[in-house]
């Protein structure tokens, strides 16, 4: 249903052994990356899922370690024969930033399409990628403006056969209708809810990176399925630089995720003297308990909850 | 005495397992880099050499694969804690690229100074790095503007300490006389002639991406101890491609490589569709024996010719 690939575990600088951060989100062979730090590209080569179809790149912010991928990602897109427009997402200054990056990519083979969103419409802006595939962000704390991002696919009610036998809708529309469409046959109109039970839970992924834990962040990734947060330190004696820092410590990360019930956290961001995060991944663990250490390339495939466990 | 690093080899884009095209030139702890594309700063830090003493950067041309990797690696260097300027090199049109990509490298703990060098002028240009260090560079035949270029260690004479001491010049004023100052002693003047042998051969390393072999070639890269050059495709039947492309087959690279009468040459910049460079390698083999296929941190190190060997 959703692929989801985690690209790179680090911050700052990419290593020889840990790329930068970056999510890559897959629906319907269609692709979603979450930022695109510098060799981005070269853990996506890795991934094999193919450039083509990477639709829009959204940026948390415009500091190097998650941007100065972009050029030379787009350029190998290009090189990979699309000709599609690709959605560029991500706060104010995304307009100066591309086009400071594009001085490199002066010819692309597509049109590339800008979504800049300032902070204050941040929360109200939900931008719908394909029928009831949405992203949302919000405005986190960092030491410039931050997006934290959501990925939320919707589901659909569950149609009825039963309801639309009953009133002998011919069963050629009855796709529409589950799609949510209004149906008239002959003189008489057909709504949704005549043949959808309720409503049912969709997917959600939440990306958090770099930021503190601000107090929006627990409604905004509530009941995730997947959490991908930022732990840039993992001891707890560096909450002081985190703080001054403006990133996170596992142990805020795991709290984030514990008040926002989600079902899994996926931590990521390390700091490049974090060389071994598994150390301290106790400190997240205490207090959630569905904790995992990213690693380049950390892959999930998440479904739909089957209808009997509803 | 010089030592130098191939450290990537690729060409186009960054692989998994391919760094772009970069060179690498040591003398005396500080360092030269030519050309910086997307994961330059990885291939580095592989290499170990370090960060802080990178003085100078020079740009063949501003395609994505040469200079992407230019923000990241200086976010990087001002995380060494480096704050002296750092010089970059290129041909017109360097400002307006580092300014783009800049675009994310707002606070650099140092200055940036730029030689941006016209086509006109370039055959001209000798930039000195150290005294007898210099970088030269010949405007080459790409799709746009393209540089080769050549780092130049000068030797200086040998001192002859018979006629420094038949002239009762003292010795803490021989240092000076061998480094070419005139060195006056009361009313008498002693130049550096009156006590210095004759010229001697100094240290070259010559470097060619991207281009088609052009006849300057020959004498701009004459009797260098390493070419770095370029050998897009490895196959004799892609030499049409090689032409429409403005890039260098392998044989052609050795054609130079012969005609310049240099020691040894490296073959780099290979197409990604060049999986196994070394299966072309007899092409260039058959015209100039000391070929090498470039492997990324191939190093050697360069030293002035044994005394007793003139």
């Amino acid at each position: 249903m959703l692929d989801v690939c985690l690209l790179g575990t680090g911050g700052m600088m990419p290593l020889p052994n840990r790329w930068l951060t970056a999510l890559l989100i897959r629906y319907q062979g269609r692709k979603i990356l979450i930022d695109c730090g510098e060799g981005t590209q070269i853990t996506l080569k890795m991934l094999g899922w193919g450039f083509k179809t990477i639709d829009v790149i959204c940026f948390t912010h415009y500091h190097g370690d998650h941007v100065t991928g972009l050029p030379g990602l787009l350029l190998t897109i290009g090189n990979s024969g699309r000709t599609e427009p690709i959605t560029l997402i991500g706060p104010t200054g995304l307009k100066k930033v591309v086009e400071g990056l594009g001085v490199v990519t002066p010819e692309l083979p597509f049109d590339v399409n800008l979504i800049e969103v300032s902070e204050d419409k941040a929360k109200e802006t939900k931008i719908e990628i394909n029928k009831g595939f949405f992203i949302k962000m919000l405005p986190v704390e960092h030491r410039i403006t931050c997006f934290a991002y959501l990925v939320e696919l919707e589901r659909l009610p569950k149609f009825i056969p039963e309801q639309a036998m009953k009133l002998n809708i011919p069963q050629h529309f009855w796709k529409n209708l589950q799609q949510g469409e209004t149906v008239k046959i002959m003189d008489k109109i057909y709504t949704p809810e005549m043949v959808l039970g309720e409503k049912r839970k969709g997917l959600k992924v939440a990306y958090c990176t770099d930021s503190r834990p601000v107090a929006g962040l627990k409604g905004f990734i509530f009941d995730a399925d997947l959490f991908v947060c930022e732990g840039m330190y993992g001891d707890e004696e560096d909450k002081d630089q985190a703080k001054k820092k403006k990133h996170m410590i596992f142990s805020e990360a795991a709290e984030l995720a514990k008040e926002g019930r989600v079902k899994e956290l996926w931590l990521t961001h390390f700091s490049p003297a974090l060389t071994e995060p598994k150390t301290f991944l106790n400190n997240a663990l205490d207090i959630f308990s569905n904790t995992k250490i990213g690693e380049d390339r950390l892959t999930k495939n998440l479904n739909f909850i089957e209808e009997n466990l509803i």
